[in-house]
């Protein structure tokens, strides 16, 4: 059976950062199996009671000092919660300190504000980014298409939709979608709309069984999920977006932030949003 | 005039992770300004070298070492950059190896895949959630609303929308928003379709003036966007959520990640996501 260790990722806000770093770290041990706890707006001493009578519940059940991810701002919490029997890795402490050498000033040492929380330009260019993405989901209208930053291709069910929202949401960048359909793919031609804004498209595909499966959910024994259906699908298309010289990435094996993270970077947009 | 100090986050993957850690410790220093780039993908010599010689480049123009911020995961990667005139902060480093003690392992060393990708469950998960969020969007069908893991209610540009959308895609969550408009203001009742699943039901509120800010850039110097009207809906969407013993948030002063996580955390809801 394989180790299960505990880990708990403690944050005096939302806990996000904590717990996408500890999970990274954590990806480098495969063999080890973790039960993971995230504990997010721990912000007094009270709360951090709790959470260190849960972590030692933790070992008592198990016998293995827990693994504590923590971003704590507060001093009097951080040593707290260092006191607690486990191993505690602190965001916060390994970097703060040679963070305020090296500008020559001291750090607030307060609980930190997000990245985006009261301010107000970046806010208006995310919701401004996700009504665009809202209203240009799947082709629905052409109305104002050449402000899209991007226009995301594919077939139905290739990934578009979430990663047009994900690029809105992370980025504030405006991104279109548009469904490359049988029609489309039988004249072997993009849609009319995109020809002249052919700069701003960028592709998704996907492996055929893959998309047979998660339209299997959709429409079940449906000849749209078939696995000869996605297979004719998925070839067209890639001939079509290779035909129009249309760059496309693989959505079978990149995450929703990695398909995003990636079009941004290699179609060199602005992101709006810090 | 304040120093301003260049910052790189460097990343063999996306760079989400570095990018939230390396902005979240900046907060903490507010004299000092800061010129932010991100560089994903950066996964082998050829690019890091590319990097180190950005960095070198911005040395020289401004006279002060940048800041770079890396989780590289390859030992040789780590270690050219760390010969570059600059602080390199590397998220990998002051962790893993504590961490390969504790756990009594080796790391992989390998770079990291995402939290998700490749994870079919997962990514279904929250592609669910996102259809789910989009076909319940602002109260545009009560078909299957008794399915949603959680139902926001607010006034309209309230923040109803992406928070939903965030829950969806970062959690897994299905999350159906609902607007208070001014017949139920003056009704003082919710929606009759919320009343039996009032559990679920979670609002939003908002700053007047801000609310009217908001308004205005969609509908300039409308009845709408007036101020006395925005003051108006927010406190009979106040009175008539306290009446119903509706939690809110205030959206004003908290980000949509906080936002989302917040509700998800005090809602007790399970993500589906890891």
């Amino acid at each position: 059976m394989p180790e299960r260790r505990s880990v708990f990722f403690v944050s005096d806000r939302t806990g996000i950062t904590v717990e996408m770093l500890g999970n990274s770290l954590l990806t480098q041990f495969e063999e080890v199996e973790f039960k993971k706890v995230t504990l997010p707006f721990i912000d007094n001493l009270d709360k951090i009671r709790e959470v260190t009578n849960q972590i030692a519940a933790r070992f008592a059940e198990s016998g293995k000092r827990p693994l504590v991810f923590t971003s704590l701002t507060e001093d009097s919490l951080r040593e707290e919660i260092s006191k607690s029997n486990a191993m505690v890795l602190d965001l916060f402490d390994r970097f703060i300190v040679p963070l305020e050498e090296e500008l020559g000033v001291k750090s607030s040492h307060a609980i930190g504000r997000s990245h985006s929380a009261g301010n107000f330009k970046d806010y208006n260019h995310r919701i401004e980014a996700v009504n665009y993405t809202l209203a240009h989901d799947d082709g629905v209208t052409n109305r104002n298409l050449e402000q899209a930053d991007i226009i995301l291709v594919g077939v139905s069910r290739s990934g578009k939709t979430p990663t047009c929202l994900y690029m809105a949401l992370q980025f504030g960048v405006k991104a279109a979608n548009y469904p490359l359909i049988p029609e489309d793919l039988e004249k072997m031609k993009l849609p009319p709309a995109l020809l002249p804004l052919k700069s701003k498209v960028w592709g998704l595909s996907i492996v055929p069984t893959r998309l047979a499966q998660i339209r299997q959910e959709r429409k079940p024994d449906s000849k749209y999920a078939s696995l000869a259906n996605c297979e004719w699908e998925v070839s067209m298309a890639e001939r079509l977006m290779e035909g129009a010289g249309i760059q496309y990435l693989n959505s079978t094996t990149k995450s929703i932030e990695e398909l995003a993270t990636t079009i941004l970077h290699e179609a060199h947009l602005d992101r709006r949003v810090y």
